[in-house]
């Protein structure tokens, strides 16, 4: 399993492009990205649990009934979501991409990110498909992945090379995180492709799995996006054999999907609304994969801990007080506590009570760049570790700006 | 059913006192505050639902067994809560207290807010009870209601006169909020008393009914403390028939409870860390009571909406987005929001979908103190109130500074 340079066009038969064409009015922020198979791939997606679900969403959906897509079309800018003729929007997306590309409307995935709740007018995708179309590129990869941003400060691209059958496979993906210029834009959106040759069926399996120990343990906020969407398409350019059942093979290519994804997570988590931290949380000795999903991912949603990871402050009871409200199954008595990043790790809590601990070195350790907060519950052999940010003060600013 | 001056000493037969003995450095804040009937009187009590409970729950619990107290005891600048000794410690704060006082140690409820982890220290508690318990006085209720505070900005005391079979009772009460010096003293504390004779099995039936319906629909930050607590003293002195059924009277007396109670809510959430507006979602045409009160939860727990609030921004979409991922069985179609102040009321959605309106006006309402988020559900007559505040600059603040 080796990273390779690149992103959404790195597995053969790919090519992506992206531009501005209009639907945010800062013209130097791309809006518009464009992927593209040139065989009809498998494809498989997981969406959004809110009830409130965006109208691309819903079109994607039907789309994929048959597993099977060949180009995906995202805008940023408005999420076409809680309007009135928004499916109908959606549905002309995938038309005017279809018809730019000569493929079929229903092979077409549709995306949308940005303010809830405002007609999304047509006429800059309209005007802007066939440039996007005959721009597509390898290179344009990074113009796609751009082009899905909000206010991310970081393009989130990357690639792996894996052998199949023999076969040298790929697998890339783009993401956007929960960045904001206009509020609401709090989606995460990851699209993959992969020249690996997978049945639509075991494709959704491998993806359904493995966004249930990534994009699902990752938290910004707390607050779960009407748009959120990670889609996966599979055109089998590489030539190996295809995946249609559990095997080593599938095995292998959810090491790669795998590998792909958390790489993602870390990235969406490390760059979420105003953050200056990743904050990991690795728990162990979790009576059973529940117990540890639970637990880690209610210390990386508590707002208390957040904001004591942005002022560097150890401030362990706030990790026992998430772990005692998470409503996972553990015996505060045997859980410990520990804080790791680069400059080292401290102990700072043993069997539910603080152990001393020198504050220096814990201030030295909590002022880097990437925390991980190691959590031990003593009570089995589960693992597992959700990603979440610091609170700073830029995400109240980023988030209490007026929308206009 | 009338509010009068005072709080947890208005009902007749109770004095308190409150003093600064050392716990905390700050010599200008009192740290120490006690809560005393003349008579014992029936009592019940409810606690976090936090695995990690501090030692003072356990030991008020203990005590409360028998559904008689005649005392409180509660320090601020200390939980007492994952340090080895706690139950002990709280154990000896009751003996200490009943020595004072002449009374039993097991009739004492005691409670402690402030850091999780750090031994609390005795002997500033036991050198100051002989005075605390001297200078006992109907005025002291007002000592006591500051010594509970931590950051609250603002002493929070309530009473209410009610008849019950033709003899003025009242009741009255106390509250701390979330307001932190020291972090991790996000503790909810409400000591309430009242001078109705009331059985204790329908004292603990009134409260744990009241409290579901107002304590628990306030949220400052989403993380449950691991001291909270809400306890209630009924001595009988106002010679009412003792209430041990349900009827007329106990009607009454729910009656004047909520009142005290949801005063005190309002006042907690207004008063949140950092909190410039009080924010209140009033959840109407719910399917059930469940989905009436999920929904209002949700709304009023939004990060995301909690920072447009602090922007005084009508993102209307954000309260469809927690409303989506509530878990409440709704249907989005229907949802209609307004948002509400005394500058007026403005219709933002309806049926799901945006509804034109000015944004000057809404600008105008949300730029209020007190802000109430109208949710209409449209599938049934269940209604809800959640209580929460604004996320502000302030709320990062306060709990990333460093504890020491």
């Amino acid at each position: 399993m080796n990273i390779i340079s690149g992103g959404v066009t790195a597995a053969k038969g790919f090519t992506a492009s992206g531009i501005h064409c209009g639907i945010r009015k800062n013209r130097s922020k791309k809006d518009l990205a464009l992927i593209y198979s040139e065989k009809p791939a498998s494809s498989a997606a997981v969406y959004t649990t809110n009830l409130v679900k965006g109208a691309p969403l819903t079109v994607t959906k039907a789309n994929l009934t048959d597993g099977i897509a060949q180009a995906v079309i995202c805008n940023s800018g408005n999420a076409n979501t809680c309007n009135a003729d928004g499916v109908e929007i959606a549905e002309t997306m995938c038309r005017l991409t279809a018809d730019a590309l000569g493929i079929r409307a229903s092979d077409v995935v549709v995306a949308s990110t940005g303010v809830i709740g405002q007609p999304l007018c047509l006429d800059p995708i309209r005007a802007a498909l066939p440039a996007l179309a005959s721009s597509l590129s390898v290179e344009g990869g990074r113009d796609a992945a751009e082009a899905i941003l909000t206010t991310d400060t970081a393009v989130k691209e990357i690639a792996v090379e894996f052998l199949l059958g023999g076969k040298v496979c790929r697998l890339g993906g783009i993401a956007k995180g929960s960045g904001m210029i206009h509020p609401n834009m709090a989606t995460m959106l990851v699209f993959l492709t992969t020249d690996a040759a997978v049945a639509p069926a075991m494709l959704q399996k491998a993806l359904s799995s493995d966004v249930a120990e990534t994009f699902n343990m990752v938290s910004v906020d707390g607050d779960t996006s009407t748009n959120d969407m990670v889609s996966i398409l599979a055109n089998g350019m590489a030539g190996n054999p295809v995946i249609d059942a559990e095997g080593e093979d599938f095995s292998t290519f959810m090491k790669a999907l795998n590998t792909v994804t958390v790489w993602l997570c870390r990235k969406i988590a490390g760059d979420g609304e105003g953050a200056t931290k990743l904050l990991e949380c690795h728990v162990t000795g979790g009576k059973d994969a529940t117990a540890a999903k639970t637990a880690a991912k209610s210390v990386i949603c508590s707002s208390l801990l957040k904001a004591a990871m942005f002022g560097a402050d150890a401030n362990w009871g706030r990790v026992l007080c998430a772990l005692g409200y998470s409503g996972a199954d553990l015996d505060v008595n045997r859980v410990g506590v520990a804080f790791r990043s680069v400059k080292g790790s401290i102990e700072v809590c043993r069997n539910g009570a603080g152990v001393p601990f020198s504050e220096e070195k814990a201030k030295e350790i909590l002022s880097e760049k990437e925390i991980t907060v190691e959590v031990s519950l003593g009570d089995g052999e589960a693992e597992a570790t959700a990603w979440g940010c610091d609170l700073t003060y830029d995400y109240v600013k980023i988030n209490g700006d007026y929308r206009t």
